[in-house]
């Protein structure tokens, strides 16, 4: 069973294995209210994970540590396992399907595992892990449901209110239901006047469809650019302790998620992952009651990869008019190219790119013109527009 | 004149004013050596120059306060002096050129400075400030020559001295000086034996010509994607203290600039500007001999636009294999691209872009090809160039 012990506990058992993050004030992502960070992107691992892991690891008996422990990911759950199984001196192994990016696989050797590359996906990797713990008597490290991992995980509310009084609120990523069960037991036992608020991913609602029909649900797929939370269905302990404890949770879009990534990377000068930012995206969209309030979102991760990041940043400076892209139908004579040019340089705007498109023009000379460019914002590109149009040109 | 009384009083100073940004270890950065970084990107403004126009200002007496501060960049140091004045409850006017882009314009206004936009480039805008200083009696806050500006920087190494003991040696980012000029000083005085070395951009060597020369040198351009250190002249104060106190000058290239960049992304979650990543950028290149020391890199600062970093993203994905483009000679027959698609597929790269492009081709009917694709490393794609050679594709 969960107590209050166990998470000061941990407390004491984590204290030279992770990093404590000290909470950050985080100006202009949320004018409304007054916003913190808690950023388990700068723990070790670049994720919460390795808490929950390494108190639970720290627990097994030595019988068990002498076997060693065993687990299947691809993501921060793995790096956690394996980083805590080292700190403790003992051996564990990640099964992982051969389909897993070679970076994540070669992170999680870095951390000290050995990894079993199983054909398949993510399901046969699962069954083999089980299998093997079988055979050999390794001991499964749940990455959420389990109340070890729970009370790891909950040294983050420890942390939080030691950093900071008279907090109004905070806001907590969901996935599996770990990180927000420990976080929101510990605060209503210690200070229960403090709202925990959940966040999802839309595209992987699972533990907010379970709780608003008030039984465990299983989602047939998830889809969001927050993979670390894309989990199909609730732990039966962090359903329990999300329903009891948590006061609300929200649901978040992709687009929502981008905004935030982009808004700890420039306000910030942090990287945060999807699943990391999903509560700075619910403060930021406004899911939450929380004008004029004191509130800490918690900053679960960030094991984003450089491509990924790169689209994120991408639309982001798409969906802020700070890059554009014109088609323009051109008819076949010298010259236009030269002269959209000039109009876009006069106008201030950077061309990054130029293609010419055959297509269905009204001319059978003629041709598109894909522009790409760099601009301020959207009353820039609008002054770009009308100054091409006002030339005569046709934008498509 | 600077002494080691000026740097602890410019700590005393700057206690609740600035914040206390603590030494982290950085793993697989640079595994030759074991690197901290002093994470001044994380600092209130993103940058370090909030400390020593903080302290200049703090120093000034009431009746140069009344009549307030002026200053004239467009970067760290505009909204160093903006909230330093704010903090100390002064006015202070930043000049800018009307050229300077609106997010800076935003961000200098927002930490409470009027802004006066001056039509022209920086010359103009510098020329205005030093008109507006002689008739409205405003105090000029120089953003590096200057000795309290200086001691303000130098309580950057009283706080890597108090985090971290038994170092070996402390890299410094280099651009006007102020920075490598308040560290050096207060390291030598306090531990001599550690050592001080400063980092320029080779697009931009005024300090390493001058001190390799013997005396200040002006350049007459410079180039560099760390702009926040492209800086044509030292200062005399900072010359002299980089002559006597720091033990070395290396320079970087833009592409190691970029790297480090990324690995602080990837390893550490941190943003960098260009001028901030220098020094990592110059320990990851091997340019001291710290091979199994403890080391020290300041990142100076973490204000880049994300127009930038998503170059420099895109430039490291290139350079690491991660992205590339090819150009396949076609000839004018159906289903070839079909035939191209299922090859890359198979060899599990990511189409992400395909443009037809004439051009002189063997056959009068042929084209080219370019196909960008996200892959894994220099080994996948060198996997899917072969793969398409022996299936009869042509590669430029």
């Amino acid at each position: 069973m969960l107590s209050l012990d166990k998470v000061f506990n941990a407390q004491m058992v984590l204290k030279n294995i992770i990093r404590e993050t000290n909470v950050v004030r985080a100006y202009g992502i949320a004018p409304e209210c007054e916003l913190y960070l808690k950023p388990e992107n700068l723990q070790i691992t670049g994720s919460f994970k390795v808490r929950g892991s390494a108190y639970k690891i720290a627990m097994l008996s030595e019988a068990e540590k002498a076997k060693g422990v065993i687990t299947c990911s691809a993501g921060n759950h793995a790096q956690g396992v394996a980083l805590a199984a080292t700190k403790n001196g003992i051996r564990s192994l990640i099964c992982l399907p051969d389909t897993a990016p070679i970076s994540k696989v070669e992170a999680t050797k870095g951390y000290g595992a050995d990894v079993c590359l199983v054909e398949g996906c993510y399901d046969d990797a699962y069954k083999k892990a089980l299998e093997l713990k079988e055979s050999e008597g390794y001991t499964f490290v749940h990455p959420f449901d389990d109340e070890n991992v729970i009370a790891g995980q909950g040294t983050i509310a420890l942390e939080i209110l030691n950093d900071l009084d008279n907090i109004d609120a905070i806001v907590v990523p969901i996935g599996g239901g770990g990180l927000i069960s420990g976080i929101a037991y510990t605060v209503k036992q210690i200070r229960p006047s403090v709202k925990v608020y959940g966040v999802q991913a839309s595209g992987a609602p699972s533990m907010y469809n379970s709780v608003k029909d008030g039984e465990i649900e299983c989602l047939t797929g998830v889809s969001t650019i927050a993979d670390g939370i894309a989990v199909k269905q609730p732990g039966e302990n962090t359903f329990r302790y999300v329903s009891e404890f948590v006061d609300e949770i929200a649901l978040v879009s992709d687009d929502e998620v981008s905004s935030a990534i982009l808004a700890l990377i420039e306000k910030q000068k942090m990287i945060a992952e999807g699943a990391g930012a999903v509560a700075v995206a619910a403060v930021m969209a406004g899911k939450f009651d929380l004008k004029g309030k004191r509130v800490v979102a918690v900053v679960s991760g960030g094991n984003i990869d450089v491509t990924s990041l790169s689209r994120v940043i991408d639309r982001g400076l798409l969906n802020s008019g700070r890059s554009s892209s014109l088609l323009i139908e051109l008819i076949d004579k010298p010259g236009q190219l030269k002269d959209i040019s000039r109009i876009i340089a006069d106008c201030g705007g950077n061309v990054t790119g130029v293609h010419y498109e055959k297509g269905n023009t009204e001319s059978v000379n003629g041709c598109f013109l894909r522009i790409e460019m760099e601009t301020r914002d959207f009353d820039h590109v609008n002054m770009i527009l009308q100054a091409l149009s006002s030339e005569g040109f046709k934008l498509v």
